[in-house]
C-alpha cells in the first residue's frame, strides 16, 4: 500500500496565488487534512479528530499571524505557538511540511523511530514544548512569554488547550497565576470541539460556562466560530491591541472538520450520552478512502473558487480490507471483566475512571453497575482524592487512568491517602514503554519508583489475562493494603503459559523455562515475551534460559527466592521499566538480605534513557531490549543465528 | 515552666448555661483559644493564627450544626467536618478538648511523640482526614459526600478550606467535579483570613473575587462575617434547604483573630507588600504573656455578660525570656546567601517561590533581585511548567518549595521538563523526616525516590553550609543536567567539619571518620550527626566506625567507592528517607557492578514506615535512627555505655 503526499509546491503555488483570503486559508488547511490522513494512516494511528478540528486556527496563525516564518524557527524574537493538548500533531507536522519546515519522508514517519513523536517534542523542529498530558500548556505559554519580557525579546506566545484539558486543575492555577503575574503577552485559544477522547465534554465533566470561568480569573474573553477565517483574523487583531491583561480566544469548532463522517457522533449512545469514535487511532480501510475522496471534492471545489488551477492530488487508495478484531489476548479485557464478575459478590468497591473507560476496558462495568461507577474526567489530582474520601467511608475505590498520568500526576495524594490506612487500588494502565507510538509522555517507566518508596502499598503486574483476574481478585478481596496494579494497554504478544501447578500467591514468581546458565526475571506480557524469545535464542546455542514471570514487583518471598536462583550463577532483571526504581532494586536488596548475592553476577536489563518512540519492535531493538538483543546481552554473545522456532509476534501496529 | 488548661468543667458549665447564645458561643471559642495558645506555646510550635481566625466557625459547627457529640464519631449517620488546609488543627483540638473528645494530657501533647500530630491525621479521635498538604479537601469531602449517598447514610459533609489554599489548581478540579457529578450535600467553608504564610494573599497570587469564581463553577456561594455567630446560623441554615447544587460559604475571617496584636500585620512592609508573622510558630514569652492576658480579659468579660459565672482560669505565666537568635547553622541560609552572591555573575537563573520565601530564606534574593525573583503562590504544577518555559527560553529557572510538595505534587511536570533536555534546579526544602512536629504530610523521605527514575537529574544532598554553597554553585554553574538540591529546613544539630583537602566532585564523598569495623554512608547534617554520635559510641567500646558523608545521591564514582570500601566488611547505609529509592539501591547497585559485594554484609537503615510526629530526638528514637541506636544496629551490641564525649544537641524545639 503506497502513501503519498499532496507536494510542497502545490501549497506554495496556493499560497501565492491571489484571489479571496478566506478561500485561499480553507483551501491550505484543507490540502493540510488530506496530507494529515494519510500521514496517520500509515503510521496505523494518531489523533485525527483534534488534528482536523484545529487545522484551520493553526493554518490561520502560522499563514497570518506569527512571525516564525520570516524571522526563523530560532530567533530569539519569534513568535510562539504550540499545543498544550498535544494530539492535534499529527495535523501541525502536515502543516509544518506544507510550510517547509519539515521534509516529505518525515511526515510519512509518524510515530516511526527518526520519525515524528506520537505527542509533540522539542526535538522536532518548530515544535516549542513537549506536550501530550494535559493542562501544562498555559504554564509553560507564562514562563516564555515571562522569559521574552525579562530578556526583553519580541513576540507573543500563543498556546492552543483542548476543551476536555479545562478539567485539569492546573489550567485554574495557570489562568490565575498568569493574571496575577501580569504575564500579559500571553494568548490562549480553546479549540472547543466538545469531545474528549469518546464522549461528550458536556457528559464526562462539564466545563459550561467557560467565557464565564476564564473571565472570573482575571482575562480578557471571547467565544468565536474557529473555523471562520475572518473572524479569527478580527479576534487576534483585537486581541493583540489589548495589553493589560492575558488574552483567552474560545474558538468553538467541530471534531473531525472537513470529513463528513467524522464530524458526527455514532448513532449508537449510551446511558443518554452521545459517543464520538474518530479521536484517536487510525482510520479503517473503507473510512480512509471516502475520507480522502471528500477532502478531494473539497479541494478541486476551493481551487476552482480561488482560481488557483487544479491541485494535483496523489493517488491514494487502500487494500480495502474489512474491519478485523484481533484475535490476541488484552490483559486490561481481563480485567474489565474480572470487576463485572467481582462486583455480584463484593458491593464494597466503586470504579473510578479519568476519562479512559473505553481504553480501560471499563464500559462494561460502567454499563452493567453505573451506581458504582464514577467518571471524573480528566482530574487526577480531584478523583484521587475523591477515592480517599470513599475509602474513609469504607468503600473500595478503583482508580483507573494511564499510568503516567495517574503515578505521577495525583502522587502526593496517593502518598496522602496511603497515610490514612485505608485500602484503595491504583490500576496503572498504559505501563512500560509498549506501545510506544505515543511518545514519552505516554510511555510510563517511572510508576513503580513513584509507588516503591510507600510502606503500605503492594506493586503487582500480571503476565496474561488469567494471571490478570487472580490480581484483581487479589487486590479486591484479599490484600489487606493498597494495590497498584499494573497492566500493559496493549495487544499481549502472544500468550504467556503459567506452569499448571503455579498458584498466585504474594512473592511468589513462576519458571516459564527452565534452565542454569542464567536466570531473568521478568513481568507483564510484553517483556516476558521477549524474555521467551531471548530463550528461544539461547536455546540454539545451547544456553539455557531460566525465565522467572514475577508478578510482585515489591513483595519477594525470601525461601522461593533463595530456591528459584540456588542453580543460578547470572541473575538478570528485564524491566519494563527504568532501571531506577523497579523490580531489579527490591530484588537486588533481597539476594543481599538472603545471602545468596556472593559469587554471582546480577545485571539490570532496565532503561537508562528516555523510552523512544516508534513502532513497538523498532523501539525494542533501539533500547537493545528485544529478544534477539537479549539473547546476546545475556550470553555476551553478539553473533546468535536466527532461529527458526523464535517468534516475534510484533508487527508495526501499535495502539493508542 | 508549667502549662496549664482551661478545664474541662468550665466548658461544660458554659455550654449547659442560659443567657445570650451569642455571646455564649464567644466564650467558649475564647476560652479554646486561650487553650490553643498554652498548647502550641508548650508545643514550642504550630500554627495559630488559622487556629484562631477559624474559631468560630467550628465552635458554631460542633456545638449547633453537627450531630456527631449526639450519634458518635463512628456513626456511619454522623456529619463530617474537617479542615483540608489543617494548619488550623492546635485550634480544633483546644475545640475537641473542651468537647471531651480527647483529655487534657493529650491536648499539652502536642506535636510530640504518642500525642497529637501537628497537622490533621485521622488516627485521632475526631479527625475524619488527614490533611497538611493543601487542595485536596473538596475533592476527600466529595467522596465521603458520594459514599455516603451510595452507602443511604445521613449526614452532610462539611469541609473548611484556606483562602491561599484557593491557588491550588486542584480546588477548581474539585469545584467543576462535585457540580457535574451533583455531589451536593457537601458543603465548603473558606476561612478567608487574607494571609497565607507571611503575607497578604492579594499580594501573593490573588484569589478575587473569589465569589465570581465559585459561582462559575456551578456552586451556591454566600459571602459573610466568620465570626458573626448570628450570620453563621443564619447562613448554614438557608445553605442546607438548597439540595440542587454543592455550596459554599465564603467567611471573611481575620487572621489570629482573639489576640490583638496577632490581628494586625507588621508595621514593617516590603516592596509595598504586607508582612504577617503569626502564621506559624510558637509566641515567644512576651507574646505569650500579653496573648494569654487578653484572652483571660475578653473571657472574664464575656463571662460576667452571659451570667454563667466567674470561669477559672488557670495560672499560666512564662519565663520571660528575650528572643534569641539561634546560633545555630541553617544549610538553607547559606542556599540563600549563595543564590545572592552567584546572581552577580550570572544573570541567566532565575529563582520561583510557592508561597515558602522566608522558610526556605529567599528573601534576600527577593529584596535585592525583585526582577528575577518569581513568585507563584501556592500552584506547584503552574509553577514548575512555568519554569519549563523559562528554560526553553534559555533561562535557569531555580524552583523552591517544601520537597514533599515540590517532588510528589508537580512530579509528572517535572518528568515533562526533564524530557525537554533543558537544565532546571529544584531545590527541594524540608527534606527528611527532621523537624518531625508537622508530621507526615511535611516530612519528607519519598523525595529521592521519586527523581530517582528520571535519567537526567542529579540529586545532591549538603552536609553544612560550605557544601551548601559549593553544590548551589555546582547546580547553576557546572551541572550540565537538571539537578535536585535537597536541603534541611531545620538548624544543623552541629556544623558537620569536612576534611581540610576535601574538594567537591561529583561522586565522590568525604570520610568524616576512620574505623575499619564498619562503614556508615549518611548524607546531609541530620542524620551525619547522628552517625558521628553513633561513632563516638561506638570509638569508646573500640568499634570504629568509618562515617562517609556522601552528598551525591545517584551519582557515584567507581574508583573512589572501590578505595573507601576496600578495608571494610560491613557496610550500612544510613538514609535520611525510605530504605527504598534511596542512596542505598543506588550504592549496592554499585557495589555490585563494581564486584566488591562479596564477602561483604550490606545494611540499608532507611525508613520502613511512615514518619513519625514529635521532637526530633523523640522521633529518631522512635525509628532507632538516633546515634545510640544506630551504635547498636551498627555493632550489634546492645548494651552501649553512655559516653561522655557524645553529643547531643538536640532540644525539644522543632521549627515548621
Amino acid at each position: 500500500m503506497n502513501f503519498n503526499l499532496i507536494k510542497k509546491s502545490e501549497f506554495d503555488k496556493v499560497r501565492s496565488s491571489g484571489g479571496d483570503w478566506a478561500t485561499k486559508m480553507e483551501l491550505f488547511a484543507d490540502m493540510c487534512r488530506y496530507n494529515t490522513l494519510v500521514a496517520v494512516k500509515k503510521a496505523g494511528s494518531g489523533h485525527l479528530g483534534s488534528s482536523l478540528s484545529a487545522m484551520d486556527i493553526t493554518t490561520y496563525l502560522y499563514l497570518n499571524e506569527l512571525n516564525v516564518l520570516e524571522v526563523g524557527l530560532d530567533s530569539p524574537d519569534r513568535d510562539i505557538y504550540f499545543s498544550s493538548k498535544g494530539h492535534d500533531v499529527p495535523g501541525l507536522y502536515a502543516l509544518f511540511y506544507a510550510l517547509g519546515i519539515i521534509p516529505e519522508e518525515k511526515l510519512l514517519m509518524l510515530r516511526r523511530l527518526n520519525g515524528l513523536d506520537g505527542h509533540p517534542e522539542v526535538r522536532q523542529p518548530g515544535i516549542e514544548a513537549s506536550t501530550g498530558s494535559l493542562g501544562m500548556g498555559i504554564s509553560k505559554a507564562k514562563g516564555m512569554a515571562w522569559a521574552k519580557n525579562y530578556n526583553k525579546s519580541k513576540g507573543h506566545v500563543y498556546v492552543l488547550t483542548g476543551d476536555g484539558e479545562f478539567q485539569e486543575g492546573q489550567i485554574y492555577e495557570s489562568l490565575q497565576a498568569t493574571a496575577h503575574q501580569k504575564v500579559n503577552n500571553v494568548i490562549a485559544i480553546m479549540d472547543h470541539n466538545k469531545y474528549q477522547t469518546d464522549m461528550l465534554v458536556a457528559d464526562v465533566n462539564n466545563i459550561e460556562d467557560v467565557v464565564e470561568k476564564v473571565k472570573a480569573f482575571g482575562w480578557y474573553v471571547v467565544r468565536i466560530n474557529g473555523h471562520d477565517y475572518n473572524m479569527l483574523k478580527h479576534t487576534f487583531d483585537a486581541m493583540k491591541k489589548l495589553i493589560d491583561k492575558p488574552k483567552m480566544i474560545i474558538a468553538d469548532t467541530i471534531k473531525g472538520r472537513g470529513v463528513s463522517f467524522m464530524e458526527k457522533p455514532l448513532t449508537e449512545t449510551f446511558q443518554g450520552k452521545t459517543l464520538y469514535k474518530w479521536h484517536s487511532g487510525a482510520p479503517d480501510d473503507e473510512s480512509y478512502d471516502k475520507g480522502l475522496a471528500e477532502l478531494t471534492e473539497a479541494i478541486n471545489k476551493l481551487s476552482e473558487k480561488l482560481g488557483v488551477g487544479k491541485i494535483q492530488i496523489p493517488e491514494n487508495k487502500s487494500e480495502g480490507k474489512p474491519i478485523t478484531k484481533l484475535d490476541k489476548e488484552f490483559v486490561t479485557e481481563a480485567y474489565g471483566e474480572a470487576l463485572v464478575e467481582l462486583a455480584k459478590t463484593n458491593k464494597k468497591f466503586v470504579v473510578l475512571d479519568g476519562d479512559l473507560s473505553a481504553d480501560c476496558k471499563l464500559r462494561n462495568f460502567e454499563k452493567t453497575y453505573p451506581d458504582r461507577f464514577i467518571e471524573n474526567g480528566i482530574a487526577e489530582q480531584d478523583m484521587v482524592s475523591m477515592a480517599g474520601g470513599l475509602a474513609r467511608m469504607g468503600l473500595i475505590p478503583i482508580v483507573n487512568t494511564f499510568a503516567s498520568f495517574l503515578a505521577a500526576r495525583a502522587n502526593e495524594h496517593i502518598y496522602n491517602n496511603a497515610g490514612e490506612k485505608t485500602k484503595i487500588i491504583y490500576t496503572c494502565h498504559f505501563s512500560g514503554m509498549i506501545p510506544a507510538g505515543p511518545g514519552k509522555s505516554h510511555q510510563s517507566v517511572r510508576d513503580i519508583s513513584l509507588f516503591g518508596a510507600l510502606p503500605n502499598v503492594t506493586i503487582i503486574q500480571p503476565c496474561n489475562a488469567e494471571e490478570t483476574k487472580w490480581a484483581t481478585d487479589y487486590c479486591i478481596n484479599k490484600a489487606e493494603e493498597n494495590c497498584m496494579l499494573r497492566l500493559v494497554i496493549g495487544p499481549s504478544p502472544e500468550r504467556i503459559q503459567l506452569p499448571k501447578d503455579y498458584k498466585f500467591k504474594v512473592g511468589v514468581g513462576a519458571e516459564l523455562t527452565r534452565g542454569t546458565d542464567a536466570i531473568l526475571f521478568g513481568y507483564g506480557p510484553v517483556m516476558l515475551h521477549e524474555a521467551l524469545v531471548a530463550a528461544d535464542y539461547l536455546k540454539k546455542i545451547g544456553f539455557g534460559l531460566k525465565v522467572i514471570n514475577m508478578p510482585w514487583l515489591n513483595k519477594i518471598d525470601k525461601e522461593w527466592l533463595n530456591k528459584v536462583v540456588s542453580d543460578q550463577k547470572k541473575i538478570f532483571v528485564l524491566e519494563d521499566h527504568s532501571a531506577v526504581g523497579g523490580l531489579g532494586d527490591r530484588l537486588l536488596n533481597e539476594f543481599v538480605s538472603i545471602g545468596v548475592i556472593s559469587g554471582k553476577e546480577f545485571t539490570n536489563l532496565g532503561l537508562t534513557e528516555y523510552p523512544e518512540c516508534g513502532t513497538p519492535l523498532e523501539v525494542l531493538e533501539f533500547h537493545k531490549l528485544d529478544g534477539k538483543s537479549l539473547a546476546q546481552r545475556i550470553s555476551g554473545i553478539n553473533e546468535i543465528e536466527t532461529a527458526e522456532a523464535v517468534k516475534q509476534k510484533y508487527t508495526a501496529d501499535a495502539p493508542q
